[in-house]
């Protein structure tokens, strides 16, 4: 039997999860409750992972998991053991969350450059920021050209409340930034492959520098010590900004004048037109857009009950708040205007909508279109682009219900 | 080896970890790592609430677990593994979170009475709201005279967000309230041991009619469904009351002219005279009361060093927001306001507060205040009670550290 390095209580729990399972049979026979079918008839997950809720997720491969769209429930944060897993390298050893406070993270492009640590990170300050955090290529299942790479469904995203320091603190502790400064630069911790040219693998991501405004070095997450799968000890985030940019295990933090030459941020995450291979100038994957989606009645969740329906789901504005969301239940004919519910986590998080009707038995064509608060309306189709990114569409996101 | 009935992963992990810690010594042969030592020295919780972090709590008994003080975090919400546990009675079985949608609740003192379950709760509205969930009990153990009872600190709370249908859509689903009423009455579907009155033991705690316009019949906790050790699958929220009051596997919600005949309100849970025993003339322990405390740096978490400290900790209004936070590091001598941090979750949920500090050597005594939208200041001193019951006094809940 194997056991793993990290002594956290979740990696226990997972370890013992694989014991449980291998004595599933002698549980069931124990019991006279319904077995957990969907969990047991689905690829086990890996190590790293195993502690998630395997029943409430779509494992695409061991480093692409995403959330079932009946999971998301109601309460505007997603539980870290339901949030998507999106790793673009192995994630480093557990180990590295052993000394969470002892991890090191090089500052370039100050006055005075320097290495710091989680521990003395933590005394420049402290801010608390919600985000919705989306993998780039979310909603990529819903474009007709089938684009390679993961299809993902809605599930590719969550709601996350982060504790940190924003770099905008560190900047200010190391002298403030050095000259030409244009962009904000963070390279992983992840082990490269050897014998390959480092820049061909590494996550090494650049956005422009406006985003020292509200950028943050996280070191938790809902409450927690940021899990290791999600970038622990230390991940940084910049809110509003597509999965990608939020660095994983960040060691390196740098004020650059130019982009970063790796492959990920010269030739990765473009928007480029079908047909054609991404390149430097085309548009990066950066700023999110206006979004939203039902997440109940839930399109698999089979033929719901006459009479009243909550209709319900969650919207985002990318970088600015969400004002408004309409709900149509007739493929986009006419629309009805919902209501926003729950406490409001700023302008990078997701505010959940619901909309009561009365539904006579039929079929209904469910869609939803949400509005920020500059008055852009969400898509009604996303032009798809040749790396499958950004689908915001909302016609793309609706689906039917039958109501018996 | 035994396993539990309940087939979710949450108690499957729990019983996972179960076998983890019996092959524990396996687990240290085969790793570098350091051994969870807290872990493994404290008392092993029960299966109910094994899934809990074990390491993040202190176990008084098992129906009675706190939060330790350094286990909150910076994120506002508690995680539900983090979460405290105070049962009153012996939770039902687990199995009755096998059929969450399946179970009912009687209402009554409307003008339809009718028994309704989950599911038929579902169609009738959905509100999310944060609230303070805080054992009537929290800070009992700083009482100088130490009242009987569970000996809490500062774990006994949590700030959780809930999700549900609305008690006034329910009542207004109903037809409206029935002549008369003036209290609402939640009724926990607890087994009562048998031959004993059940008055005596039941679960049944009366709050005035006015919090219908608050009130939550909650299915879902921080976006999960309400895990059974906290009362799922339905629990009744009332914002602002104290934990008693959130009645766990609520079976029935009765609007009533009297108050509950149960002792846990007649003679329970009342702010008694030191000395006296409680009588229904004593006031019910019901709004909680404006009060803030320190989470970081802790008192037990050794010398800190010497330089920027960042002091943080958390601040409730009970029934109102919080306006502000003083924080003094000389036992109340002098005050310095605080920056509040972070999502604000609404009036009914605890803010996070943060004041940067450039400490000498030396040592220094904490202590924190905070002060409500209505300028109400949290008390220097909570006169005692014979329960101990709502201490929030800031210079018991006040430390010292040493700087090094």
């Amino acid at each position: 039997m194997q056991l793993p390095a990290d002594p956290s209580r979740r990696r226990l729990l997972a370890q013992g999860a694989a014991l449980v399972a291998a004595t599933s049979g002698a549980a069931q026979a124990q019991t006279a409750a319904p077995a957990p079918a969907a969990a047991a008839e689905a690829k086990p997950f890996p190590a790293y992972v195993a502690w998630k809720n395997q029943a409430q997720m779509i494992q695409h491969t061991g480093t692409t998991i995403e959330t079932k769209r009946t999971a998301y429930g109601t309460s505007v944060v997603t539980p870290v053991d339901r949030l998507y897993i999106r790793n673009n390298l192995p994630a480093p050893d557990a180990s590295i969350v052993n000394d969470r406070d002892g991890w090191s993270l090089a500052v370039e492009g100050v006055r005075s450059p320097r290495v710091l640590t989680v521990r003395e990170l933590k005394s420049l300050g402290i801010e608390t920021t919600a985000t919705v955090l989306q993998c780039s290529g979310n909603g990529r299942g819903y474009f007709p050209s089938k684009p390679s790479g993961t299809k993902w469904q809605v599930g590719a995203a969550g709601c996350v409340i982060w504790s940190g320091v924003p770099v905008r603190s560190v900047v200010a502790a190391l002298g403030g930034l050095a000259d030409g400064a244009r962009f904000l630069t963070g390279t992983g911790g992840e082990k490269l492959p050897e014998g390959i040219d480092p820049k061909s693998v590494m996550v090494e991501r650049s956005v422009p520098l406006s985003n020292l405004e509200n950028a943050l070095l996280a070191w938790e997450m809902n409450g927690e010590p940021l899990p290791h799968a999600h970038g622990g000890p230390l991940r940084l985030i910049v809110p509003g900004y597509s999965g990608v940019n939020n660095i994983k295990y960040i060691k390196r933090l740098a004020f650059t004048a130019q982009e970063s030459e790796a492959a990920i941020q010269k030739t990765g995450y473009r928007i480029s037109p079908l047909g054609e291979k991404h390149d430097p100038s085309h548009p990066s994957v950066w700023e999110m857009e206006v979004k939203s989606w039902i997440n109940g009645p839930a399109p698999d969740a089979g033929p719901v009950k006459a009479g009243m329906v909550q209709i319900h789901g969650v919207a985002m504005g990318g970088m600015q708040a969400v004002k408004r969301v309409d709900v149509s239940i007739d493929g986009g004919q006419t629309w009805r205007e919902a209501r926003l519910v729950g406490p409001d986590l700023g302008r990078f998080a997701w505010r959940q909508f619901v909309l009561p009707l009365k539904l006579e038995p039929g079929t209904y064509q469910l869609a939803c279109r949400a509005q920020d608060v500059k008055f852009n309306w969400q898509a009604e189709v996303t032009p798809e682009n040749s790396g499958g990114y950004l689908n915001s569409g909302w016609r793309a996101h609706g689906f039917s219900i039958t109501v018996a």
